[in-house]
């Protein structure tokens, strides 16, 4: 290895260590930290998000990337260092635009507006959040306005998580999606009731379900000797290297769903960062490439698998174990259509796969309403009650179940969220190759091995870390772009044979 | 406030936040983090240490420190600025005396061995640290080098958790000590009947165990806004903040001692730590003023208060809620006898008042042979059980529960263990002191009245933070310097009385 090549690793590993050290702070803000904690532990936020940029946007790391460009030009594209300085010449480019003072105010707001936000939702109360929203929305705007954008200022945002992405392209796949599924969730409703789902509403013993979680996670191939479960108000996975990747959940007592799938979300999102390959520990690659790939994978094992009928055939006789009386009268079928069940809902992330898009396009739109300046924060909470009658006919009886629910937007995550049907539709196009290359994926998944999905998965797209985009994903799996016709086909075949339409 | 003062504050707040976002992550190391993690967090932790060591020894600091002390020379002793630049002043010239390289690859020693510790211990496998530990006493050695000694090499490390003391002086004060303790433990001994323990050593729920240390915690004041408590291994206290300090503790099923006093113990530092006032918050004056400060309010509350016949008859009939099966024959009189009962023991944090420091004399000792090169690390176990004989005249039955025990070695505290004796001394000081300004300081303890007592420790210490030594403290406070007649009455009287000598 070359010696500048030997320093720009060294540097970053550095760089990646203060990262980490953050993710590890904010994974404790969310899941043990005392209210009291809150102040000092977002100043300590903003001091790590300082340094590491100013190190990362340091004239070193600059004049390392200029020399290491020159040295390794001729190297193939996939070249692991040559792919190390690409990534992070990208992200370079980028953070070289937002200065130190910006990124540690950025820090701050965030650590400040996560507490503010559990509270508010927990208390059911919007005016405790507004401020630091509004707050938020400002440092967003002068985010994209570092950044640069050329059409829409929601570009710039949602570059960060989707490179390369841009507005109107999103525009442009969801529109003719929203028609698709606002037609699929019709026809549907004129069948409602083919499922019955009233099975999932009873009362699930709180530490029953979280053994239960473990057990899906420990099945599905989750690794608990790099990681742990922890409860949370609202779930996500963190990684704190390749040897240490949580998932955080939580548990409502009289809903199955919620913890269930939750673990078999954040499960997938965990099996991506546990599967990254170890040689990339410290280096601009370890990590999954973007937030459209991360959320395939989160939403394929949460719903691709958790939600077919092979997975339950398999682990209905454990869920069974666990809850025998509320089992009573149920199959592996019933329990099938049960958590197939499609209906119009408030909470985004237990809806099921026919509306859930929807709730993403309600919040691009809501987001790029306040990006264009022509919403109020303050306004926020109105819109959103008429939006959600008009995409899917229901009001929120609380803020808490509205337009309080997310954490996106406390900890600065504007732009995000179209990654989440971004993603999806990209799990179909994938898990539509992985059963054309392993076409008794569903036996083996009736029989409890999962391993040589997670194999392919991990041989295609875990291992890479960060070297492919998702359009270079797309092209190297299935030979064509991200597409939505996979989608709609998975959509509409599933759904089409559970309500018989 | 000056332009400089300004300056000093800020660049030492983000060094604060290094270390307390340090903090958070050995915390995690303790508390939950996944065995893989153990590297990676080594690595993470060297950073940390580095960047705060890089930015503490800068010329910058030396310059606005030299520039302050010029600026402040004038003012009182006790003023608040000049405090922070003297107590800084006494950190720094310390600290520019160790390469940042040698902080960084002692943090990174910490973060293997703690690990290795931790396995070792639970799998009763002394050679399973072995390696760890001679790494971590070639790097004290490398330490002591560094800050250099006049007189012993021990005085190196001892200077950095009680500033100014001396090996001689402490051997100086553990001798008569030693005679004195030795002679109380012989003549209890042949009174053993007057004390029944064996109601502590049943099984307790240990569920119902964790509940009743939160209790103990409330009763004591510990204010959970600002705090929580969770299991590791070893019990410690750390501090991200005044706003955030947390305990930790642990439950052994059948013995009521471990959790309960591991609780009250780990508390009285809280309670240092959060009543730190809290204009210090991010200053070089927020946290305790030294370990036997800190040892003297841990020891104090543990035993002092929480070992007192006064508690029990408060606390006696929470105790018998909790444990009412347990409680059958027992009363606060017998629960008051059964917590004080002396005799020797293996594991020091579980020890009685009386053979205490008999543990800390000993590792002394060892530490001494240690960097004195009169012991290797692969001899120690042997050593260790037969100067526990010789102290106290029991042989370990496993390594675990002998050379193994502490996590101290492991994160490198060397010259850490004479605090607890000296704290324990300073406390009894202290107490009787207390007791002469609030004569009626038992009848309110009964009445579970902690309030007075923790409001004249909060005003004359905790709320000082780092501002006086521990020989200020005891002048301030009690009118002489660190002495151990107090301690000896106060161990005489009580087990005299106990014991009928």
């Amino acid at each position: 290895m070359s010696e500048k090549l030997d320093q720009l690793n060294k540097l970053y590993a550095e760089i990646d260590d203060l990262h980490r050290a953050a993710a590890i702070l904010e994974w404790d803000q969310q899941a043990y930290m005392p209210p009291g904690g809150a102040r000092p532990r977002a100043a300590q936020l903003a001091t790590l998000a300082r340094i590491a940029h100013e190190q990362f946007t340091s004239d070193r790391m600059g004049y390392l990337l200029d020399s290491l460009e020159k040295e390794l030009g001729d190297q193939p594209y996939d070249d692991d260092n040559l792919s190390i300085v690409r990534v992070l010449r990208r992200d370079y480019n980028k953070a070289v635009r937002l200065p130190a003072a910006f990124v540690s105010e950025l820090a701050e707001a965030r650590g400040l507006a996560t507490s503010a936000w559990a509270q508010a939702r927990h208390a059911n109360d919007w005016a405790m959040f507004e401020e630091y929203l509004a707050r938020m929305v400002e440092l967003k705007h002068r985010e994209a306005d570092y950044i640069g954008f050329s059409d829409r200022k929601y570009d710039a945002l949602l570059d960060e998580y989707e490179p390369d992405m841009k507005t109107t392209q999103v525009a442009e796949i969801f529109e003719p999606l929203r028609r698709e599924l606002v037609e699929l969730v019709r026809a549907i409703s004129e069948h409602a009731d083919r499922v019955d789902s009233s099975a999932l509403h009873k009362e699930y013993d709180p530490d029953k379900q979280w053994l239960l979680a473990h057990e899906a996670l420990r099945t599905i191939g989750y690794d608990f000797h790099r990681g742990r479960m922890d409860r949370v108000p609202h779930p996500f996975c963190t990684s704190f290297s390749i040897h240490d990747v949580r998932v955080t959940n939580r548990v409502i007592p009289d809903f199955f769903n919620s913890c269930f799938f939750g673990a078999m979300h954040e499960g997938g999102h965990a099996l991506y960062e546990q599967g990254v390959d170890m040689k990339y520990e410290r280096t601009a690659l370890a990590g999954g490439t973007s937030l459209a790939v991360h959320e395939s994978q989160s939403r394929m094992w949460e719903n691709m698998v958790g939600r077919s009928r092979a997975f339950w055939e398999f682990f209905f006789p454990k869920f069974r174990k666990a809850f025998r009386k509320n089992a009573t009268g149920l199959d592996a079928e019933k329990m099938f259509r049960a958590v197939n069940e499609v209906t119009p809902s408030f909470i985004r992330v237990e809806a099921d796969e026919v509306t859930y898009s929807l709730h993403i396009m309600l919040r691009f739109e809501v987001e790029n309403l306040l990006m264009d300046n022509k919403l109020r924060v303050s306004e926020l909470p109105a819109w959103w009650d008429e939006a959600m009658s008009s995409y899917l006919g229901i009001t929120p009886p609380t803020v808490a179940q509205g337009a309080l629910q997310d954490v996106h937007w406390s900890i600065g995550l504007i732009g995000y969220f179209p990654t989440y049907s971004l993603g999806t539709i990209f799990a179909a196009q994938l898990f539509e190759k992985a059963q054309q290359v392993m076409p008794d994926l569903q036996e083996q998944f009736a029989r409890g091995n999962f391993d040589n999905l997670r194999g392919w998965l991990t041989e295609n797209i875990y291992c890479h870390g960060r070297k492919y985009t998702l359009n270079e994903l797309a092209m190297r799996i299935t030979g064509e772009p991200l597409q939505t016709r996979s989608y709609i086909k998975y959509l509409k075949d599933k759904y089409s044979e559970i309500y018989e339409l």
